[in-house]
């Protein structure tokens, strides 16, 4: 993960599950509004698609884990390197742990969503529970880097703990608009910042590195910090407005 | 920023909104109580007037942040100085950010006061952010002080991330008038401290400076801090008293 | 307040409340179980207690303001010493501001339960924020002493901020009887430790002193405390019981 | 409890205990849902179910109070070594201090559900203190300990505050199961994590010293701990599975 893909990819699944919640909730709660209009609003409908999200959520985590692993420099599932006695790849085994977690989630979700065996909430509380892991081995990943470096990760830490609180919240206002959409937000916002981070630590394209010791560097990207979080609410914004213009105009057809 | 009218300013702007909601919020709750004799806290009537303050809001906020860019020395939109690469006016750029924030809070009232289409519960929500990404910035801001300087920033940061807290409370509580209450104590004490962060930091009128490195001076200066929230609250008990007694009052006749 | 007595008096209120409050809410919980038992325990009757308890609170702290500004060696309401420019008493100061907000609360309290024009939810709030300052004010209280004053004086920030958070649950969930139990003995555990603290820092009768900076009296302390805490419960237990009982006993009389 | 069996010893209880929960848990769960099915699954039964677990945790604490004072090498209730004027056994007198709170919160357990003269609540309550002292004295327990030894036990910190803050929660949210879940994750971790600090600070069976300042040991045990909590999970799922398809396989007979 060391390099500018390694961040560009799970970058990418976050914008991914960021930018379709931020679709999904509102007309979520659109058609919640107009029962009359909405086909797709029903109550299985969604059920539906949590069944299928917690599908993808699975797969992708079983590609991520699956990836780690048998990358031309991974571990290939060893662990401890006995001639040389000292562990092996340490970082692809906790980035590995990290999806471990994620495809629990997944699973949770498909068990949830599709038998009435478990209860819903569970979805709610594996999924906290992928994301504060997620956080938790972040802390402890971070050891005798530069300080730029410490910096832009400890960043990310606070839209991870953020979201796990959230969606840890949702346990008990489960379907409460507001806390989907600080969820989502904080998604994009771990996303984008994902992609950020990519650019500062490995510049594509041969641009110049970044001065690791600058202090106002860190003071330039705890503000950028707060422009992605900013955008991450325009594109929440747009998509918002859009699905409710679509479902409003669309309310005399079948939807 | 870094003199006494650059603390002036935003002390006058949260002074301001908190004298206003220590007269709003005690009206709204005596209203609900003697719902015959208000013919102005109408429920119509208090959803007009936060449309009005989420136009303020966003108003208040254009100004800074055109303030911020385009005062004489300030950035005038460029970030960075490519002649002798380094970033320019990092501070400008910070308060522009969080004027940001209260931009967006402010447009989220104007929708979801004028509109139907956004959940009433947003406006809290994203207000209780904006408070977040203040005190996230000011905590990053204070890097290389003198000790006194980041002690009475410090002390801010209480009254800041206290009001996110409880904001963020009033999400799932609306309309309870102790977290209100305590909101609107939290924002006078932000800007009267605000104001006293100036009298220390930058003394006008040839005062002389204070020691920075004094340890008593910081144990006056936390007493303090509390004597202007004792100070706050003595504020909202005038202003609740008044309005009561007026309601009381003016039952009889058509308020 | 840097000797035994100075330990021992704010120790004797807490304990007084404490026990006081140990009777109380098991009364006032039996009594509504047992609704046809109990005369006493009308909804009525404890809200007189409530009015008589804020008025015996507001004397406590202005005995205690009174008390501190004018022992011989206090500051007589002089704040600075203009002469060799260095301020004056802050400790004392400091303590008066404690009593102060727990005077701010007893008046609440009064206004609240003896005229109907304050929410009553007001005064667990002003509590709790007199709790929180009580504990704020005694983090910046212990800057440059000794390793185990500093312990003992950190042990007793986790009864006070412990008993805030409670305290502010109470205003969501007023009349928890859990939570009513959880802040009696808390605030036993204050008191019972303020005698403590006057014991380790100030042993009377000429007791030897405690070593300052023996890692194994840090050790022994924080048993201690949870020694305390257990007493705390003991003495809950009693009361609960002598309580239940003697309601059951005189179910048959007029109570 | 410096050896592999003072570690492992308490690991077993709360190994117990779990296993016991995340039968007892999905049982009540899928009992409440099917009510027609389940004869066992009464309010009462279970009640007495509570009751049953309050004895045996009190015996629990009551057998670990004794054997860590009347060890051989035990303090034997001697608290001060008068001759040479240091305290005796400190640690034992601490873990003895954490079994005493889990034997209150058996008391609490008994009285609860055994009569109905304390609140139910108070059960959970109790419980939560009970973890909140075994972390509490957790902290102030490992000063001037190896780096490996205070980072395996700081990751034991995380299941012992969380299952704290989940069991407080639970007091008000009684019976969801998706907070009981959590809890008894927590629980099974603890438990087989208490193991594995046993296996790595004192290999048994001759194997070779962990070293304890190499920092991708720390790394490791970090990841470990997240597999210990996989593995709690799928214990979870494999009872809970097996409750549910024995409850329903039996619905035909009488269970």
């Amino acid at each position: 993960m060391g390099n500018f893909k390694g961040h560009a990819l799970p970058g990418s699944f976050f914008l991914l599950f960021g930018l379709w919640w931020s679709v999904k909730y509102p007309l979520k709660y659109v058609c919640r509004k107009n029962k009359s209009a909405c086909y797709l609003g029903s109550r299985a409908g969604f059920q539906r698609l949590e069944f299928v999200e917690g599908i993808i959520k699975a797969v992708f985590a079983l590609i991520g884990m699956v990836a780690e692993q048998f990358v031309p420099d991974g571990p290939h599932l060893k662990l401890y390197n006995y001639e040389e006695k000292h562990w092996d790849h340490l970082m692809n085994w906790q980035h590995a742990t990290m999806y471990l977690f994620y495809g629990i989630s997944g699973l949770v979700d498909i068990v949830a969503h599709g038998t009435n065996a478990l209860p819903v909430a569970m979805d709610r509380m594996m999924l906290s529970l992928a994301v504060f892991i997620e956080g938790f081995l972040f802390c402890y990943h971070l050891h005798g880097r530069a300080m730029l470096d410490i910096h832009v990760h400890q960043l990310l830490l606070f839209a991870i703990f953020g979201a796990a609180v959230c969606i840890f919240l949702e346990v008990f206002f489960r379907g409460s608009i507001v806390l989907e959409m600080l969820r989502t937000s904080l998604c994009i916002l771990q996303g984008s910042w994902f992609w950020q981070i990519g650019f500062v630590l490995y510049p594509p394209n041969g641009s110049p590195e970044w001065n690791q010791t600058d202090h106002t560097n860190m003071m330039f990207l705890t503000m950028c910090y707060c422009w992605h979080y900013a955008f991450a609410f325009l594109i929440l914004a747009v998509n918002y407005t859009i699905v409710n213009l679509s479902v409003c105009s669309s309310r005399n057809f079948i939807f």
